[in-house]
């Protein structure tokens, strides 16, 4: 078997465009708010919870365990009902690893990217994933994302490991 | 005229029932996630976008004049059609000041709350309240709110001035 690795690359509104978006204060969508004591960045991600009577949900996940790297993983997940976004509580970069939606996942297709700490990703509808890592124990992130829970998790094993590399 | 002051107190899940939720990570709320790395707080506030044809969205606002105490404001505001939750994306406190929903707002009925660094604050739809306000310039927040934005914000002038002081 040959094993295969990937290292994570900056994102961008345009490289993470085909799997969601970068939520961050993008001078693209500033809007008016609250007289002048207040910049409004605006509608930063598209919220697709609604199917099979779905609604939006506001959670918080706490990381207890660290990753450390190289990160071997052999399975991505995909949300079918909905999208799901992560946005940091305090600024700290995090990894992500995503595949295009569609029945199954190429190895190939596999892609890392790296925020810069002061960005969220809201992955959209059915984009396979990595399960979420975080590099220090501790660190929160927001998530929006669909209630109920049922029926909206699929796995995908993967034929070989993947090795994550720091970026 | 007499003019009102008020003094933040220290904002609780109980004491801001009656408002909306506080956003934080509540053992309450604790759920499964991703084997062993992360715990999730789950469920945290009562997202209320969908009428008249309403869709969740997210933003940023970013603070670019601080406001000093003690603050004098005369003006709430309320948004009928939907919630709108206000969450840092860093650790810092913040005040608000509420009044219940209704047609008028009897300013004996307002209260002030202060955070304490780690929670956000959902404000249920129609609920009154004094316009966003920051201590620092630069800080920021994640807003999870409806759109379209039309008809959904409106005003309602206090007959004499309130004075906020600091928490």
């Amino acid at each position: 078997m040959t094993e295969s690795v990937i290292r994570p690359v900056p994102v961008t509104a345009e490289r993470f465009a085909q799997y969601g978006d970068v939520i961050h204060a993008s001078t693209a969508a500033k809007a008016a708010m609250n007289d002048a004591r207040f910049e409004r960045f605006h509608d930063l991600a598209k919220i697709d919870v609604e199917s099979a009577g779905g609604r939006t949900a506001i959670s918080i996940a706490r990381c207890k365990a660290a990753t450390t790297f190289p990160h071997r993983f052999d399975m991505v997940e995909r949300h079918p009902l909905g999208s799901q976004a992560f946005i940091p509580l305090s600024p700290f970069s995090f990894i992500v690893v995503v595949a295009p939606a569609g029945e199954a996942v190429d190895p190939a297709d596999l892609r890392a990217f790296v925020t810069n700490g002061r960005q969220g990703i809201n992955y959209h509808r059915g984009v396979w994933h990595m399960p979420m890592i975080a590099m220090e124990a501790g660190q929160e992130f927001l998530i929006v994302d669909r209630l109920p829970a049922r029926d909206n998790c699929e796995e995908f094993i993967l034929g070989d490991p993947i090795t994550l590399e720091e970026p």
